[in-house]
């Protein structure tokens, strides 16, 4: 990706304006929404305008920022504290499956709660947008780590496969799955990518093919079905993909479609990763069956492509994640280091 | 399907014309292409518009009397046996790795070879014609025993998986893995079917779906990325695909995405049948490596829909098929029984 496109960016103080890409026009048009109002900011997390769990939890934090602008500059504590909340709980309710999106309106929130007792809402106010910067900021370092251990896993002249987009686009600018990708090439290693294209809503072949041929990077786009083929014939050396939320044990969701890709890369001795921050794990789950997962319309399937391609009327199950044994993944690459074998003990380790 | 909807069908005698679905238009648009020169079936069965491996055997022997129908009525034999060479060479070229073009083509040749002692070529002619029929009745046939094997193996309120279309769009009109269901639904039975979309082309979502509907069979749509999904869950109780070509030693190649679900069931403990007339084995592959697998454009990945879902330029891979090995494949339904275990002795007992 063009180091002059980000994913987000805000611009202003506090009562700035957040832009982000709309992801769903990509690669065709480079559109730039801004943001003046909570409303916008939650349909480009429901619509996945902006999507991928540490884009979606800066485009949060952000959002909470902009929905105390709606407040007069001499609002009361008590009315201040009441808005913090409708549009924390407002926000929350866009997306179910993406932990980072709680991680990051409650991080919010701990950050007004501590500082409720110096009783001056404008220094609370200014500390909620120092948070979301700095949300926003840590997130850049934190991929950039990412990639530095995960770019150890990767040999030269090696090939991997990725599903979804776990890119910059997904994140502030430099992604978590494909961080390991980009670190490699700038340590100066050869590879080769496979990229799923994603269905229903194409983020491989419309992002990450897109991200990775900005950078260089020789990126061969596959359907879905065909992943198990490329493992079947030897190409593929690695798999990384990104995560939405990690349950304690290590069970870890992701895009509709990663378990299968576990699956085939179990059966073809294929080591199978997954990148993401610590944010993403969330340790009051005990296992994965215990993360709620998002369906989607049937529009997605069956009205997708600008034509419509299945009968009217026609029954479809649109899950948006599904999730990952732990035993099936090789490692967890986090900003900390590469938690494996993957097991209770070893997350706990590393995350807590 | 409606039984007024045929997927293929023929008009007036040998010098009648060939009529068949448009099936790339389907379901939005229910348009008959009419093929009065041999060009028209060649580029129907390149371009999909027929599709499934006996159905494009049918096409292809009728496309053999189409070609003929160029020659004046009082042509010499040896002008008869250079145009039958020509026509039957030029259809073979259409798609490499569909088995029952070539049996289909060979048949008709076979069929000439044994007659041109009579010297007589109207004669010839009227029983290459009369064979070409034979072959579409035949499908018909096949595709009912297919059926009646099929639903022995299907229990009453038992969930049912299938990939691509193996339908009665696929055959002459009720289909190889779709007979399996309708037969079972004729029997009484009351199933569920999921219908994976399958990429690029969605012939699950155009063609299976629709045709399930129109026969009250309970269908849901997924994307190919959901099939593992929906065995982890416990949903799927077997899966029938069917067949492009199978080898002496039982593996199976079909719509690509085929192999990825078989990978699926076997991990899942789900039994995972091919359905396929014994047309489809190609004795003279010892085994599936030796199956040419045909590589189609990467339009049908990028711009499949009216609508560009992919950067331009970008590299794709797009193989039509894959490769099942036998030993993930419970059993082959075809007309003369079930062959299972699948293993190169049951292959020979049934099919040579």
């Amino acid at each position: 990706m063009s180091p002059t496109i980000e994913t987000l960016s805000w611009h202003g103080d506090r009562f700035g304006t957040l832009k982000m890409i709309d992801q769903t026009l990509l690669p065709t048009e480079l559109k730039v929404i801004e943001s003046r109002d909570v409303e916008t900011v939650w349909e480009a997390i429901k619509m996945l305008r902006v999507r991928g769990a540490p884009a979606i939890g800066i485009a949060a934090a952000y959002g909470v920022c902009i929905g105390l602008q709606a407040l007069p500059a001499d609002v009361d504590l008590h009315t201040f504290h009441d808005q913090l909340d409708k549009v924390t709980d407002y926000l929350a309710s866009s997306r179910p499956t993406a932990v980072n999106l709680f991680w990051a309106l409650n991080r919010m929130k701990v950050k007004a709660e501590n500082m409720y007792p110096v009783n001056n809402v404008p220094i609370i106010w200014e500390a909620l947008f120092t948070e979301a910067r700095a949300i926003h900021n840590e997130d850049r370092h934190i991929c950039r780590a990412i990639g530095h251990f995960g770019q150890e896993l990767v040999k030269d002249g090696s090939t991997w496969l990725t599903h979804c987009n776990a890119g910059g686009l997904a994140t502030a600018d430099y992604g978590t799955a494909l961080a390991v990708f980009f670190a490699a090439t700038e340590a100066g290693k050869k590879i080769q990518v496979y990229a799923d294209e994603t269905r229903p809503l194409l983020q491989g072949a419309r992002l990450t093919a897109w991200e990775l041929m900005q950078r260089n990077i020789d990126v061969t786009l596959i359907c879905d079905s065909m992943a198990a083929l490329v493992m079947q014939q030897g190409k593929i050396d690695g798999v990384v993909v990104g995560a939405d939320r990690i349950a304690a044990n290590g069970d870890t969701a992701n895009k509709i479609g990663t378990y299968g890709v576990a699956v085939s890369a179990k059966v073809h001795n294929v080591p199978f990763y997954v990148a993401a921050p610590t944010s993403t794990f969330d340790l009051s789950l005990s296992e994965g069956s215990e993360i709620p997962i998002e369906e989607r319309s049937a529009d997605e399937i069956c009205d997708g492509f600008g034509k419509r391609t299945a009968p009217e009327g026609c029954k479809v199950y649109n899950p948006a994640f599904d999730v990952t044994p732990a035993e099936l993944i090789a490692g967890i690459i986090t900003e900390r280091g590469i938690i494996s074998p993957v097991n209770r003990e070893n997350v706990e380790k590393l995350v807590s």
